[in-house]
């Protein structure tokens, strides 16, 4: 085996330059992004916040209060005319997502790199026009998926793409939340047009990317199931299961709900072992990785890290060295039309193909 | 909870009689009933093997040879014909699936009781005369899912009959093998006709019939795919994904493989806590029940039984008491529904709808 376990949560992405700390103006200031995102940075080694933007100046100076180094506090509209645009490098965007594409748009001209939430956008469309404008603007883009940077990811891709477990065959996976914990039902996550959907849009894109980050392959087709019991979500999903096809007749099927227990499991069977991954989608949690195969076999348990504050890190570190981060609006695009399809086979009842 | 962790493998089933030991006619001598049912019966309480047949007199001598006890070696044709009934009690029949019929039939007409390797036949309509033959008799058919006489499915099930994780609400499931480690490409496994399917057919009722036996509700939608890789499965399955959609809601999702690593797992998600099982369906192995809810919390770890010697005295000591056995036919009647649909599902890319 070449995988490093011995430095298992080592950044193995990171090289320190000289360059300044990168200046994140922070666009969406609700709970994931007050309560996740800001106390990531505040913890970062490569970027910190300077600015905030958010629907009022009273809300956004009331998160400031708390904060230090904040160099404006800016409406939507404040933000979109490029006020104060030169005290911040780079732009977070975490708001409903059928509003990404005006922020990242706005970025776009005022010249600053982009770190988008994910789904990229409520529709396929609007996250071309989304990624098209960064790319007319020659500003980077990278799609906020926390996993490609948190290490266990990382060390299960390197273990399977080493042969750690021979071809890979299945992959099962389970994610779910109690979402009405965190927000309420008036919250836009239950509006399909502004989301673009609720349960497998919203974390059925954690395996989905996952999966297809582990496995550095796409699906080429899906299906899906969804229910809804709680008035909640009357209209849209509350529970979901779906399937995924990769190249060479590997399946993935996987479970989702925003209603029962904080769980995540995920597990790939190959022709000569196994590996899965308890608790992997959840920011701060201790995650375990079980692997067995010819060449290894054992759990472990390494430290937890913060992973929002690798994401912005990594993305920060990038910039500095010159470097595009990823993953980039691209590969964003693959889970946007993925979804899609899940949403289409959900309605229908029928496998939906993926144009290659 | 009401459920005895203490005595997790007892045989809660179990009612000692004076009754003599049930004694059962093995009826196919492939490697499963040599290696697997006959130690089994050799190793059990409530039960005796008195008579082997096989397609030859020379086949059942031969396997007569290492064994005590044995009153009769049958060809089919003799068995059929009743040759030394007054041998034995009971018939377990494991010979290639579209063949139970014949053998089941013949057992009926004999008056005996008949254990049947599941799945019941190779097509619906085979089952159901089966199933009918059996209750025009007046003789017990019980179809032999050794997972409902396994101590872990048993506790699992009281466990979530008694609330331990709150309402299921989502459950994953994978199971795997080398099936061509075991026999080679000429099995009658291959042969569609014969088998009525290979790999949903022939692991895939493992998860499915343990998620029923478990949640105790049947599937009411189904969707499958399918994939072929090497050559010895061309026109059958080698690998598989299935869908299963249980009342209120609850939605399953599982994959299958007899080209993989031998493994097992199988989740159930709650709205209060999960429990998972590891190396369930195979017969010997240790299993690692992990449950964790409100009121509960651990890992468990009981010694191995061996599941088939548990089924056999089930069945035997059920008869010993003049008591039916179950699953029984029309339990198994529902899986053989489940796996044509899925298997139209495979065909069409299509969900497929149960009837009630």
């Amino acid at each position: 085996m070449e995988v490093d376990l011995d430095s298992f949560s080592g950044r193995d992405w990171e090289t320190p330059t000289d360059a300044a700390p990168v200046r994140f103006a922070m666009v969406g200031l609700g709970w994931w992004t007050r309560e996740q995102s800001i106390p990531a940075v505040e913890n970062a080694e490569h970027c910190t916040t300077t600015a905030l933007v958010s629907s009022s100046t009273e809300k956004a100076e009331d998160v400031a209060a708390d904060l230090e180094g904040i160099e404006a506090t800016l409406t939507y509209d404040e933000y979109a005319d490029g006020v104060a645009s030169d005290a911040y490098d780079a732009v977070y965007v975490c708001t409903p997502n059928g509003f990404h594409r005006e922020h990242v748009e706005a970025a776009a001209a005022h010249g600053k790199a982009v770190l988008c939430e994910k789904p990229l956008e409520a529709t396929v469309e609007d996250a071309q026009a989304t990624v098209d404008a960064c790319r007319e603007a020659g500003v980077p883009l990278m799609v906020a998926y926390r996993l490609q940077t948190e290490p266990v990811a990382r060390r299960a891709r390197e273990l399977i793409r080493d042969g750690a477990i021979g071809d890979v065959v299945s992959i099962v996976g389970h994610m779910s939340d109690t979402i009405l914990d965190s927000v309420d039902e008036t919250s836009w996550r239950f509006d399909r047009d502004l989301a673009g959907g609720t349960t497998l849009n919203d974390i059925g894109i954690y395996p989905l990317n996952t999966i297809r980050f582990i496995l550095e392959e796409d699906p080429q087709a899906v299906y899906a199931r969804t229910e809804s019991e709680q008035p909640a979500y009357d209209g849209t999903d509350e529970h979901g299961a779906f399937q995924l096809e990769f190249p060479d007749g590997k399946l993935a099927s996987c479970t989702i709900s925003h209603s029962a227990t904080v769980t995540s499991s995920l597990r790939f069977v190959g022709t000569e072992g196994e590996l899965s991954i308890e608790g992997l989608f959840f920011p701060n949690t201790q995650k375990v990785l079980r692997v067995s195969g010819p060449d290894i076999g054992g759990e472990f348990r390494p430290e937890p890290v913060d992973q929002m504050r690798e994401e912005f890190d990594y993305f920060a570190n990038r910039l500095q060295r010159g470097l595009d981060p990823e993953p980039d609006g691209e590969h964003g695009m693959v889970d946007m039309r993925a979804i899609r399809a899940l949403y289409e086979s959900a309605e229908s009842g029928r496998r939906v193909e993926l144009d290659p």
